[in-house]
């Protein structure tokens, strides 16, 4: 069921490079229609770079202009993508990738509603893009192919921890050439991804290996410039910005959680455990530690203990 | 329930603004506190302020250095928000900064797989902050004032959402009043949504309301100037960015999501449905269309029907 979510994943990830490059640099359907060629002979070589490809190319009939254009932007959906993004929270991974394309599908569906808003609430004007075109859209490649690396990871850690929890042995390599079989997913990303788990089948993160590090490491100074831009533009990338945010929380030894705590056991006496390296006789590592912040604490109602 | 996820949010756009201030800006626990003394005078007036500017101010009395920092960056949770957050899925909410709040949670709490990609993925060398300190610290309240606006948006949204679904009647003004009495979220904000849905009691959406409407439009150009300070720092901002890109995407009409139904119908023949500005013989408004897009549409194993 996680390629399911995948491929929601993949999909909403280009569509938000479509976006920006219909627009953000006011592009055609015909020059879009190019990049997803050229892009398909790269490291995004897939059957939905293909796919892409080819409905930016396809014209209406009835007067020749793109037909794409002409169809409601309702997203669809089954419930695959939902379900893994339930099971990611009920499993306790932060496979937000897949979170986010769900919910754009679902924000899409709200059609009526937008427009209403769109006449309303104001954002930035779309100025005629006078920058680098071509070095725009090397961008939006490599946040595409970033966060389509974040998305992955995701889905393996999901596995990872639904094994755990059922008691699974996996066969991580047998599950990536598995989707390069009769899925949607299908590209050279997942024979890059067998590769990875058949050279190191513990693999803990699909982030560890060589050749993906490598992979985001190179991508990320373009990764972030494409997200900027869109901010800049005022076009929604949900997915592109998950995704760098899951990567720069991920590769975070100290995130601001620490605060959280803190603020669990101000108002609800919820306890904290101490960093190993702050450890002090009044402050035991592993043990449940609750401070009286200020002789206020744990004194709001019983309906907020939940939190 | 919804209250609970949106203390949740709440909570997490508090730590980002933490992390920003303490990473970024290089401020000293003091100096935070004093801007959450500040901010809670102003707009962001609430109980989760004022007990982050004491628990910044809080030092721990065997050394005399802030409590906070010593406190383990993994968070603990009871629950809640995450069944917001399914609740928000089955019923097909876009609530996505609960969602990326709880997902934060989860990312914290994996903390020594953390650490170990702390050690090998790359991220941007912060530099000693060289900018307007003040006016980052004021775009940083506008980003957490903006996103809270989002975050609480959504969260009527579900409720109005599931008052379809099983048929309540709701009194919006009294749940926001309500909200108010024993929540951790009571806040002056409260008072402000209290009285949007007591002046317009059948409010399609807060952010329709004539003074939150002000208040996001004001709030915005800070807003998206923290989130791209985030991004150049490389300090994760999921809630102020999934903010956002709701925002982007609520307020615009015309989303990518026509080429997502365009690539169902072509591996899928899932249909899609037409524009009704570019209805036309051959594609008529309210009928699901399906195009065999090159001869080769619909020919994928069945697998991948689901998408």
């Amino acid at each position: 069921m996680v390629h399911n979510g995948i491929e929601y994943g993949d999909m909403q990830l280009i569509c938000e490079a479509y976006d920006i490059m219909k627009r953000g640099l006011r592009m055609t359907n015909s020059e879009i229609g190019d990049v997803f060629t050229n892009w398909n002979t790269g490291v995004l070589d897939s059957f939905l770079i293909e796919i892409t490809r080819d409905i930016m190319k396809y014209n209406d009939p009835a007067d020749g202009t793109p037909l794409v254009e002409k169809i409601l932007d309702s997203a669809g959906q089954k419930g695959t993508g939902k379900w893994t993004a339930i099971n990611a929270l009920d499993l306790g991974m932060p496979v937000t990738l897949i979170g986010e394309s769900v919910f754009a599908r679902c924000l899409s569906s709200i059609k009526d509603e937008r427009g209403r808003a769109a006449q309303v609430l104001e954002g930035p004007e779309i100025p005629a893009f006078t920058g680098d075109r071509e070095a725009a859209i090397a961008d939006l490649e490599q946040a595409l192919y970033a966060s389509k690396i974040i998305s992955y990871a995701q889905g393996f850690m999901l596995i990872r921890e639904a094994a755990k929890e059922y008691n699974w042995k996996l066969n991580n390599p047998a599950i990536a050439l598995m989707w390069r079989g009769g899925c949607i997913i299908r590209s050279v990303f997942l024979a890059d991804i067998t590769k990875a788990y058949r050279a190191k089948p513990d693999l803990e993160n699909l982030l560890f290996d060589d050749f993906f590090k490598a992979a985001i490491h190179q991508a990320q100074p373009g990764w972030r410039r494409a997200i900027i831009r869109g901010i800049e533009f005022g076009i929604p990338t949900p997915c592109f910005s998950t995704a760098l945010s899951f990567y720069d929380g991920y590769r975070t030894k100290d995130l601001p959680a620490n605060l959280l705590q803190a603020q669990r056991d101000y108002f609800g006496a919820h306890t904290f455990r101490v960093k190993p390296e702050h450890q002090s006789e009044t402050l035991p590592e592993g043990k449940d530690i609750h401070i009286n912040w200020t002789g206020r604490g744990g004194n709001v109602s019983a309906s907020t203990y939940l939190a």
